[in-house]
């Protein structure tokens, strides 16, 4: 018989079922057994008469199983509104162990007290399942879902570019190198030179999902070896502007399909409301951010840390956000041009033509239109002593490439932002770090 | 205002209109000028009338152009039915050139011919702008789109696992070696391991659709050192025909919306028709193959080479499977266990709990029931001599593991078989061989 999803046994009242989980919880009572079966989808009770005498084996069964080993049951599912958990029970009338678990898991995972991140990262495959995490998951699946249908909506081609690389591109400090045959290579830091590599192609609107390497030694609630990049990047635009109102528009679409999909979860499990934002999303200036946090919340910064927000300001930035908008999210433009990557646009007037976007306080993009113009490309590099480095993708720049732009989003840090939870070392499904390979 | 997609202007006739693309072709006859401009989408025509006073600047323009630069251009899209182009055209008031290209292209992309394999890679950015290549990754992109629809009906989430690993495992020989800090890690081959730690953190249905990395130093029209892979698993399963069962209904699903998303444009400019399978695939044993084989079309091999399907043999299937079954597709089951990866499923008779997909004769596929039992893994991997290496991925069968299956299908070697492409090399956006990291 047919494995039906916990989620589904509502519309199966009355019927003979076959269901499949994790043993969850027993109660062995005098007269009575409860079991708790737990799949992806939900939890539903298991009740076995003792008194029976056809149950005396699946008693038996019962008695000697450890938690959390899997088993396939089926039985007669029983609309019992005194039952607690959805109203409904199986009287089982056969149980299938299909896996036994050890007596003692390494850390008790309902109950985190005491138990630190370190250990709930070495034994991830028991971290992971909590009710939140396998929420957390389905929800990220959800999210990118989403961001994904709305750029098909918009004709967006998704592509797949090489995370090998000849040269250590970019920066060339925060590489990974890797031993290639009988040379070298190295990992991609991000898309960026080939996502305009399509531009050139006349690819004109694509994006990619996939993971980025990041070399930094770093030990933050929001850095990663390794993470997983939403990156977007189209072509025929007419200012940095249009970048943003994609991406506000992607976000906004997303959250709005999220919010229908999983509102009530994740209003239930981690208390956070999803709140899908409105349209425009608010701007301002950097010198215009620091003015009004000089003002609203006496937030002093020398002129020199001016060039970029602070980790502070940042999250002011959420304050002052909500106070001045009433809302989420906040778009940062008129950033130091010298400060940012020399494959965004500066004006003619050396203004550059990108944007951050702040999150609840938080930098989830960086996004430009990007320098087109061959002269222009070639000059960028040298001023930043890159030119022999990325002379392949200078070229690209020479026989056509029409106006584009971009940007990127961490899919990681995206979802512990709408979870709020504290580090994108519990929103990545393995998290990779300096110290952190395993398992 | 706002840029329309050529494909998109059989909507505007009669409308002032503004498009965006490359340059695609000039005719410049004594009275007027015919440019053709090219989007992602499709080509127009654009029509100078030379004699009119208010066109003098835009002729020179145009006189002056190189091909493949790109443009704007704003004009009235008249209805033209002796047009040959679509049956339109666009009498343009401004053309402004957004980028200028080269008069010289490195190689010319429209006629390859006498241009080899390794000039086009090269300048890739150039051979992606072939009416060939532009669809190909379109029809790429919503294969899996189409795939990942199916599966999210199903209520699978998608997950993104590591790619960096701390051993060299699963075989050891082909993995590649990352300088990370002051140690060492690899390069997953496949997330295999991490699909089945999904499973044993009750994640229940997942699929990822990320890069793989083999260090194998060979050359042939199937291999690459990364390539897209599009990994499946999930719990609760009954045997691998489930396994089968879901693959062949997924790939029927995306091939059905592909033949109608792209099945005409696929057979215009590919030669190919797109074929929508019926279900279920036939099904033969790898012993039923080979001497079928031998009887139709009198292939005899050495018993010794019947452990796995020769090059030759696996051709020849297509033909079996066509002839036999009026079928693209294969699936070939009972392979000698002893040649098999040690987590794929040994029935109590030492049977092969596994198989492979064959289409068009060329296997796309292998898949099959886990092992799931810990003591199983446990002396599968010791047999193979595995088991220190492989610690980690064993202690996820201790805890409760539901039965789960899977397999992988590689998104390139799909494309190439899907469009008849003679290699990946074509068919990833920028192919990574042992010889080739560039662009």
């Amino acid at each position: 018989m047919k494995n039906i999803s916990i989620k589904e046994l509502k519309n199966h009242l009355g019927e003979e079922v076959t269901i499949s989980g994790f043993v969850d919880n027993i109660r062995d009572l005098q007269w009575v057994q409860f079991v708790i079966i737990r799949d992806s989808t939900g939890k539903v009770q298991i009740t076995i008469e003792k008194s029976e005498e056809k149950n005396h084996e699946m008693v038996d069964l019962i008695s000697n199983l450890t938690l959390e080993s899997t088993v396939k049951i089926t039985g007669n599912l029983m609309d019992s509104p005194k039952v607690k958990l959805n109203g409904m029970e199986i009287i089982p009338a056969t149980i299938e162990i299909t896996s036994r678990s050890k007596e003692e898991l390494p850390f008790h995972y309902k109950n985190l007290e005491g138990v630190n991140l370190d250990t709930r990262l070495d034994y991830r495959f028991i971290d992971l399942r909590s009710d939140k995490n396998v929420l957390l998951f389905q929800v990220q699946s959800s999210f990118i879902r989403y961001m994904r249908e709305y750029l098909y909506h918009n004709n967006f081609t998704e592509i797949h570019t090489p995370k090998f690389i000849a040269t250590a591109s970019e920066s060339g400090a925060e590489v990974f190198e890797v031993k290639y045959f009988d040379h070298k290579a190295y990992l991609a830091q991000s898309p960026q030179f080939y996502k305009q590599m399509a531009m050139a192609s006349g690819f004109q609107k694509i994006f990619e999902v996939a993971p980025s390497f990041r070399a930094e030694n770093s030990n933050t609630s929001r850095h990663a070896t390794e993470f997983t990049s939403f990156d977007v990047e189209f072509s025929y635009i007419d200012s940095y502007q249009d970048v943003m109102n994609l991406e506000a528009e992607m976000l906004t679409y997303a959250l709005s399909k999220l919010k229908e999909e999983y509102g009530e979860q994740v209003k239930e499990i981690f208390g956070e409301e999803i709140i899908v934002p409105t349209l425009p999303f608010p701007t301002m200036t950097l010198k215009e951010v620091y003015k009004e946090l000089e003002k609203r919340y006496n937030y002093v910064v020398d002129d020199s840390e001016k060039t970029d927000l602070t980790t502070e300001a940042e999250r002011l930035t959420y304050k002052l956000a909500q106070e001045k908008f009433n809302h989420e999210f906040m778009f940062i433009i008129d950033y130091p041009a010298e400060k940012r990557a020399f494959y965004h646009m500066r004006d003619k007037n050396g203004q550059l033509q990108g944007y951050d976007l702040i999150w609840k306080g938080v930098e989830i993009t960086t996004g430009a239109q990007r320098e087109h113009r061959y002269e222009e490309i070639c000059k960028n590099a040298k001023n930043k002593g890159l030119d022999e480095d990325v002379k392949f993708y200078l070229e690209f720049f020479q026989y056509g490439c029409p106006p584009h732009g971009g940007f990127a989003i961490g899919v990681d840090r995206l979802t512990m932002l709408l979870l709020a939870i504290p580090s994108v070392k519990e929103t990545q499904f393995l998290f990779r770090g300096p110290t952190r390979l395993k398992p």
